[in-house]
């Protein structure tokens, strides 16, 4: 189950990369390019991290092509994506929380410490997006958004949480998914926000 | 061959990448830094990708010094520049062609299936310029100029096809090589460009 | 000793990321990542480059725990920081130098050449602050600001060259380090900065 939301989410993440490609006027190769980083950056980043080689979409380039023809089909279609909205919401959300898990259950086959198991949960939640803004130079929107940062480290933690008590994993995916999908799409319907720091004083 | 013309590529490189920190405002260390990465970065982003240790350039002390040369040079030669705007961008050219075709060589000896081995040519050959522009702080060109990262494509895509048809490797690569680098200059000189997209909404 | 030092290197880069963010008006997560980069990203990105896995900070939570703290108290003080302002510039001059050590000594540990063996000091020593800047989406000030990159090349070389002459290694360190400081602290005090090159020609 978890595979076909994986492949659901980098769908959805792809299709956002072109999105924010289209924003900044780019060619089919940079739309082409942004979505693959949006969609599989994430998961790169993070075996890179653990040193987990080879790197995932290298061994199955049915996600490359996948992703790839996601974000061209997207420049068809985007004219009509905004009566998507609501669907394109759930469907990014789902992959947020899909990545998370996906990238606990990497780090945990790898003997790492538990804090670096959240930590790679989150890096493969939200750097695929980080990338996505750098290179589309704006500053990272998972930095200011309504909690989507946060809903990873959620995720990641009651995995944990409830893996330690000794859940069975398919039940633990299960409700760790489905609590930090609605924690994220909640966190959308009322503008949930974490409080900002604004610092402007120079004198460094 | 492929070694002089790799040569001769890096050193174009990181002269566009001292040009661009000029553009900048940098200061002559920020020169080296750029003119490396512009250089040497595609092949190092390549290599951490496949897992492909040690780095290219850690074992040849000789590129990092011709490299860094390369770009404090340009600081001096850099108002007679525009003389050499011909040659410059034929080097570039070069440059483009031989990184796309070492890449390839690189993951065809890894066993990476075959549109890894693409990508790795892809990597090689354009991401030391988006690597510039991100630290220069403006979006990749090669997302919005003339077909540049096509070239690429089409240059790894003639390699792996003519390789099928179990053409001997060196004249393969010097078809691949002449077919790649007149590909680009017919680009230039004709002004040929990839379709744009543009997006503008904003309903995310 | 150098660990203690580290410590308060980490601590203080972790507080300069953490002010970077807050002048972007990020939420309280953005801070603790930007914190994170800023301090350990220099080293994160040295071990990628030099494959020397596992990451360091993957094996020491209390590092994590440490910059992440540093990183939310900075939003708590901030506003008295200013009156630190010296303490603060100290702190990070001792950061500069000691990741610049830690750098060296980490490849010398591996066989690496010796301009490696330098380039691994130098990456972790100014590589968090480039990370923090792209992240926030400005040109690197270390490729622009008085004597920075300039310390950590000069601090690497000297520590190599006393090395060579056989120099103790603590001994070594001790002299690298002041010399470092002092070389840095003395630039902030008069102001010295590299020449810098300005282009502004757009032939390309």
């Amino acid at each position: 189950m978890l595979t076909v939301i994986y492949l659901t989410a980098i769908t959805a993440e792809a299709m956002s990369g072109a999105l924010a490609a289209g924003r900044r006027n780019m060619d089919i190769f940079g739309v082409a390019v942004i979505a693959f980083v949006t969609a599989l950056g994430g998961g790169t980043l993070r075996d890179l991290v653990l040193g987990n080689f080879p790197v995932g979409w290298t061994q199955h380039p049915e996600y490359i092509y996948l992703v790839i023809s996601a974000g061209l089909l997207t420049t068809v279609i985007a004219p009509y994506m905004h009566h998507l909205k609501h669907a394109f919401l759930v469907l990014d959300a789902m992959g947020l929380v899909a990545f998370s898990l996906i990238g606990v259950s990497v780090a945990l086959g790898m003997d790492y410490p538990t804090v670096v198991v959240v930590m790679s949960g989150m890096i493969t939640g939200i750097c695929g997006g980080i990338l996505r803004d750098v290179l589309c130079n704006q500053v990272p929107v998972v930095f200011r958004r309504e909690l989507y940062a946060s809903v990873s480290l959620a995720v990641c933690a009651l995995f944990l949480v409830l893996r330690e008590f000794g859940v069975n994993t398919d039940v633990n995916t299960l409700i760790s998914f489905a609590t930090g999908l609605s924690l994220r799409l909640l966190a959308i319907w009322r503008g949930w926000q974490l409080p900002t720091f604004s610092y402007q004083q120079r004198w460094e």
